[in-house]
C-alpha cells in the first residue's frame, strides 16, 4: 500500500511510519515540523532525544533497508503542492494527523487559539478538497479524539461516533433515528476536532469519500517496537504543561522528584491507549476501510479508562513520589465517569497493553533515562481556560 | 445603542445597517468589499445600481441626518484592527454578516470551496476570540442559515436550534435530553453553518459570550423602508446562477424573457423571508438578548415556506413568463417536505411580508426597472455539486 503520512514528524505520526513502512508499505511523510517550532516557542523540548528527519531516515533505512521519503510543506498552506503529491504519487491511503494537538496550547492566548482554529480546520479541508480534485479513491483515517464526545453521558456507554436516539413526531410517534453523538468539547483544540466531523460528514456524502475517523484516547508510552530498533530513532516524549499529557507528566515528574500535580479533586476520568497500540489500530484502520458511498467509519481507539487521581496513585506507589492536589487550569466538571464503547477494534483484532503492564518500563526505561534533560520550569500546567481559572502550580513552586 | 455591523456592505447588511441607524443607534460598518470584489470575478454585478460606499454614508447623511462610520478590513485576517476597535469604540452589539454566502459559489472549484471554509471560519472565530480578549460584555448576533437543518424531518417541525430526544441507557431507562439539531448541511458554505454553530456553542459555554445564531430562511426582495428613501441608497440585487436566490433568478428571468429555470422537478421546498423582514428581526434580536451563561439563542428566521415549482408558478402568471424544467445542479434530494417553527419573531412582533402581498412590486418596481443591466449569460446556474451533476441551463441556451 502507497500511504501518506501527514503530520508524520510527531509523537503519533513518526511510529506510526515507522510502523507501516516495516510492514512493507511505501511511506512518504509530510510535515512542516511545527512541533519541533513549537518547542522553540515554549522554550521545552522532548525529554527523550529525538534526531532530524534527515538522521531518522538514514537510521531506518540502516536498520529496516527501507526508505521513508518526507516532503516538508504545510498541509494547511500549500494545498496545490499536496494536490501534486497526491495526483503524482496516486497514494491508496492517507493518514491525517497534521493537527495542533495540545488542548493546553490552544488555550494560551487568542494568537494559540487562532493559530489552532486556522491550521487545524484549513489543513483537514485541503486534504478533503485535494483528494476530490484529484479524481482518486484515496482512503483518509483521521486522528479524532475521545474529546468530542465530552466527558458527560446520560448513563450509557459511549457508542463508536452514532447514538442511537428517538423523536417524537408532531402525530406523537416515535421514530428511532441514527445520530452523529452530539459534540461537547472541552477547549479549542477539541472544538476543531468537532468541526472536523462535519467536514467529513459532508465529503463522505456529497462526494462519497471513503473516511475513517478514529477517536483516540489520551496516548502514553513512548517506545514502539520500531521505534527500539535504535536510539536515532527514538520517539518524543512531551512532559511541559502544554504538550505533556497527564501520565506522561506523572511519570516526569516521579522521575524528577517533582510532586505529582493533580487538577482540582483528579476526579476527571478519562481514556487511555499505548503508542505501541496506536499504531497497531491504524494499521487495523488502513486494513478495513470503508467502502464508497458508506458513512464516515468511527472509531473509539482506546482500551482502558482511568480517574486521573487513580493514576496519580499508581504511578506515586511505583516511583515513589508525592501527590500534589492543585487549581485545575482547565474549565471542566471536577468529576465525571467514563464508559465507552470500543468493541470495533477488539473484534478486528486488538490487544491492549495494559497500563499495569507498561507502566514500570515507561518509569525506567525513559522518565529516569532522561531526567537529567528535563527543565523543571516547564512542568506545571500554566494555560487557563478563562480568567477564572488558575495554573496548576504546587505550593512553593509558583 | 452601539453597534458594529461585519458585513454591512452586503444584501442583508447594508439594508440592516440603515435601518439601525435609523431607529438612533450608532451603527459601524465593517466591510472588506468582498463581494463588490467578486462580481469582478464572476463579470456580473448587481442588477440595481449600487453606490460606492463613500455615496452611500453621504446620501444616508442628507437623508436622515445620521452618520454611518466604515471601516474596511477583513474580518477573517485583520484580527488586532479588529480587536482594537471592539477595545475602543466598546460596541453593545455585533451582527455578523461577513461570510461568503452563496452555496453556488462555494462550490464552484476547489479554490472556492477552500476560500468559503478559510474565510467563514476565521472570521467567526476571530469575532468571537476578539470579545473574549476585549473583557467585554458583547452580544453577538449572526447570521445562519436554514440549511443548517437540512431538508428532511423524521416527521416533526424543525424545532428553533434545539431538538428533543431520547436515548436508552444501559439499564433500559429512557433518558430525555435536548441536542442542538444535528447538522446536516447541503453545501460547503451550509457546512460553514454547522461549524459556525459549535464555534458558539464552545464560547457561549466556556467564555460566557452572549450569542444569538438567527437560522435565516431565502431572502427576497429589494427595498425596505430605508433604502427606498434615495436611489443612492438602493439596494444590491443579484440575479446570476451563483448568487441570484432562488426567487429574485424567477423575477429576473421573467423580466428578461429567459424561462423560470427550475432544476429537476422543482419539488425541494424552502423557506423564505422578505429583506424587509430580515431587518426588523435583526432588530428584534438585538433588544431581546440572551443572558450571560445562557445557551446560544437560536430563532428561525424565516416567515413562509414554499416549493420551488410553486413559486416558479407564482412568478409565471403574475409576469406571463415560460417555466423550464433543467438538470439540477446541485446533489440533493429532488422532493422534500418543509415545516418549520419560528413562534420565537412572531411572539416578539414581528409582522411577516408575505410573498403574495409583495411580489408583484418586485417584478415592477425591481425586475423590469432594471432589466436593461441584465447580462442574459449569467442568469443559468453553472456549478455542480459534483461531476455527477450538470448545470442548469435550459435547453438551447447551453
Amino acid at each position: 500500500m502507497k500511504v501518506f503520512i501527514l503530520g508524520g514528524d510527531g509523537f503519533c505520526g513518526w511510529p506510526t511510519s515507522l510502523h507501516l513502512s516495516n510492514l512493507g508499505h511505501d511511506v512518504t511523510i509530510i510535515d512542516n515540523l511545527s512541533r519541533r517550532n513549537i518547542d522553540n516557542e515554549l522554550e521545552a523540548g522532548s525529554l527523550t532525544p529525538i534526531q532530524y528527519m534527515g538522521t531518522r531516515q538514514k537510521a531506518w533505512k540502516e536498520v529496516s533497508g527501507h526508505d521513508i521519503r518526507f516532503e516538508r510543506l504545510d498541509v494547511a498552506k500549500n494545498y496545490h503542492r499536496l494536490l501534486t503529491l497526491i495526483q503524482d504519487e496516486k497514494p491508496d491511503a492517507i493518514v491525517h494527523f497534521a493537527e495542533q494537538r495540545a488542548a493546553p496550547y490552544s488555550m494560551k492566548s487568542s494568537a494559540h487559539k487562532r493559530y489552532t482554529v486556522d491550521n487545524n480546520l484549513n489543513a483537514t479541508h485541503n486534504v478533503l478538497a485535494a483528494i476530490v480534485e484529484s479524481g482518486l479513491d484515496v482512503h483518509l483515517a483521521h486522528l479524532g479524539t475521545m474529546g468530542v464526545y465530552g466527558y458527560g453521558t446520560a448513563g450509557m456507554k459511549i457508542p463508536e461516533g452514532y447514538l442511537p436516539v428517538e423523536v417524537t413526531t408532531d402525530d406523537g410517534t416515535r421514530v428511532r433515528q441514527e445520530i452523529l453523538y452530539p459534540a461537547n468539547p472541552g477547549s479549542i483544540y477539541h472544538m476543531t476536532k468537532t468541526q472536523d466531523q462535519l467536514f467529513f460528514a459532508y465529503y463522505a456524502k456529497n462526494d462519497h469519500l471513503r473516511i475513517t475517523d478514529l477517536h483516540q484516547g489520551i496516548v502514553w508510552g513512548t517506545h514502539t517496537p520500531e521505534t527500539d530498533q535504535d536510539e536515532r530513532l527514538v520517539n518524543r516524549f512531551d512532559y511541559d504543561g502544554d504538550y505533556g499529557t497527564v501520565l506522561n507528566r506523572f511519570l516526569m515528574q516521579a522521575a524528577v522528584g517533582y510532586p505529582l500535580t493533580v487538577h482540582g479533586t483528579g476526579g476527571q476520568t478519562r481514556a487511555f491507549i499505548h503508542i505501541r497500540d496506536t499504531v497497531r489500530c491504524i494499521q487495523i484502520a488502513l486494513e478495513n476501510p470503508p467502502e464508497k458511498g458508506e458513512r464516515v467509519k468511527i472509531l473509539n481507539q482506546m482500551t482502558e479508562t482511568h480517574r486521573v487521581r487513580d493514576l496519580a496513585k499508581i504511578v506515586a506507589d511505583i516511583a515513589d513520589a508525592e501527590i500534589a492536589y492543585v487549581d485545575n487550569p482547565r474549565n471542566e466538571d471536577p468529576e465525571n465517569e467514563l464508559h465507552v464503547q470500543n468493541d470495533l477494534f477488539l473484534d478486528l483484532g486488538l490487544e491492549p497493553t495494559t497500563l499495569e503492564a507498561g507502566l514500570l518500563e515507561e518509569v525506567t526505561s525513559v522518565a529516569r533515562k532522561y531526567a537529567h534533560r528535563a527543565d523543571r520550569a516547564k512542568i506545571p500546567a500554566t494555560a487557563t481556560w478563562t480568567e477564572r481559572q488558575k495554573p496548576g502550580v504546587p505550593p512553593g513552586d509558583d
